[in-house]
């Protein structure tokens, strides 16, 4: 029995999400933009995926945008809010472990002649309100920085970002990139005082393909796309009917997050105890991170070498952002980690259906997997 | 029972994508960016989607680049291609009966300062290759031409595009929107001398929300996201592993190209026949473009009208391109239709479905419709 424990990666389809997906496939077949009725079916199936995600988020539903998925929902944004607004400013402010979809986007604009400053952590790996408030200022255009790391569940302190822009005087957007944490917390841009949010369905349980950018009432942004009139010219192309439709099932599907929560934080307390007791296992996320992901290191054994150990055995993690796919983390190296901790990370994320008994099972292979692997060295 | 003839605006998705769909969504939802063994195989399953899609363009999968849909690949080719060429000349030259995700993004490079050459078509509808030879120069980046029109299924002469680029010593690069014409005529994009070809998986009976951009080997465009190591940062973002692998199922799907072809030819001459018996009914396609595509005008009845007549009847036809939604088509304004048979456009778009009888019915209930609607005006 395979053992998944890499839902900050990417999740398994929900039953709901599938049969949504079926039933459009086969029955709703239409363009959405199409006057006739097949268009119109089609349209209303979008529309009530719209009002699904919009209830989630709080929002209105002309404040959804549906996205090929979180890299567009970022890009969109950043981009979209620094060209918006590069006659009143010049300078954007984000983190050094925002997700790479944010991060090279910034890269990019820097690049392009805007002043970028990425926050480092400080050694809890967060990033302090203080930073947040001497680096925000009248010059600020857009404000990027995410809910919770993907890398190590740090939540990150968004709900104070909305007032320091105010009492900065910044003439900045508020992005917040809130992947890893839809679904699992509540999202409410309009509470944290968010213009742009960015979520994906594939980490809830939803297909790939599809995510959203909340967008503001009456916030402009700069398209990333050009073409047809769809979604108010925010996002033109022919809408992906049958994954926007799977994805609101997937919304629809979250249950009691609250629930959820409660029952993660029991499995995650549950793992740190037991693999705090692996030999050479040390603890990187923060205790009070999310517990849905959690960070550790395997001290002595590449990262890489003790996920394909693993996998043997049908216990699937990953050694960090599958984006990353392989490469030195930039959060981990940010968070001021030595390198034999680095390169022996390993991220263990959790879904609403993960188990206890799969902790012992990780725990106990983990353990095999330091006797085998850094003996043999 | 139904007939569907808006085949340009989208498809019905075949069986077998939607089984092949099916099977990913269920069986193997790893991300394909994850090291251990799920990741595996789904990169496993997008690399051979992706072989699929080279096999069918003559290309090698390395050239092969999943977005978003049509809109996405059209996008990232024009901006790709001025935003990487810029330093050698500013002009762009396409065609004023472009899709909009083309056109537009033409119109937005140039409120950004490049200069843009929007040939309008002769009355016939088409672009002369004259006309070409005298607007690409020295200067000249990007030569952006769709291979058949969506409206009127009009062919351009894309193939002529490559030796006129090389005989004037333009420095450009030449994208082929090449979405209506995919899975249905031959797209080579080695063949024309193309560098960039768009495609879409929802014309050709696959899922919404997927298509290629072909990039020919050796040839740098600016991306348009930025983010993961994914598909060479050509096109970052978690692949959406479904909706890939029903594109390759539906591209294995497509049949004998010549046979679908050669039915469909009877099948639109037959439509030709029959309409132009319909009392005010004129033919706006030509007699050589893509039998796909048939455009006519009921003159006296405005398109939407006529439309929603037909609808009530459970026939679909669109007004023109799905993606205007109800405006003033750019493309018959172009060719110099007077403003009488640009309000009654009706646009009708087979599949290799589509069936002689169907063409029955609809000229029966065009005739009822002229009867009804062009008296009661």
């Amino acid at each position: 029995m395979d053992i998944y424990l890499d839902n900050s990666a990417t999740t398994k389809p929900c039953k709901e999400a599938i049969g949504k997906m079926m039933y459009v496939l086969e029955n709703v077949y239409g363009n959405p933009s199409s006057l006739h009725t097949l268009g119109l079916d089609a349209e209303k199936e979008v529309t009530a995926a719209r009002i699904i995600a919009a209830k989630q988020l709080g929002a209105d539903k002309d404040e959804v945008f549906f996205t090929s998925g979180g890299t567009e929902a970022n890009n969109t944004a950043v981009f979209g809010a620094a060209y918006a607004r590069r006659k009143t400013g010049n300078k954007i402010v984000t983190t050094s472990i925002e997700h790479s979809s944010v991060y090279e986007s910034c890269k990019e604009l820097e690049r392009q002649g805007f002043e970028v400053v990425f926050l480092e952590p400080e050694s809890d790996g967060n990033i302090s309100t203080e930073q947040l408030n001497n680096a925000i200022d009248k010059n600020t255009i857009l404000v990027s920085v995410m809910m919770i790391n993907n890398e190590t569940g740090v939540k990150l302190p968004v709900d104070k970002i909305a007032k320091i822009i105010k009492k900065n005087n910044a003439p900045a957007l508020f992005h917040c990139d809130a992947v890893q944490a839809f679904g699992k917390v509540p999202v409410r841009p309009s509470k944290i005082g968010a213009d742009l949010v960015s979520v994906s369905s594939h980490k809830i349980h939803g297909p790939k393909g599809v995510g959203v950018l909340y967008v503001k009432k009456g916030t402009y942004i700069k398209p990333l796309l050009y073409g047809g009139e769809q979604q108010k010219k925010v996002r033109p192309g022919t809408e992906a009917v049958p994954l926007i439709c799977g994805f609101g099932a997937a919304i629809e599907n979250i249950g009691s997050m609250s629930d959820n929560l409660k029952r993660t934080t029991e499995l995650h307390d549950y793992a740190v105890k037991r693999l705090s007791k692996v030999s050479g296992v040390e603890i990187n996320s923060p205790q009070d991170g999310l517990p849905y992901i959690l960070n550790v290191s395997a001290v002595g054994v590449r990262s890489e070498t003790m996920l394909h150990f693993l996998a043997d055995k049908g216990i699937y993690i990953s050694s960090g952002s599958a984006c990353a796919k392989g490469k030195k983390s930039h959060v981990l190296t940010a968070m001021g980690l030595d390198a034999a901790r680095i390169d022996s990370a390993l991220r263990i994320s959790f879904s609403k259906h993960s188990e206890m008994s799969e902790i012992d099972v990780l725990a106990a292979c983990l353990q095999e997997g330091m006797n085998t692997l850094v003996h043999s060295k």
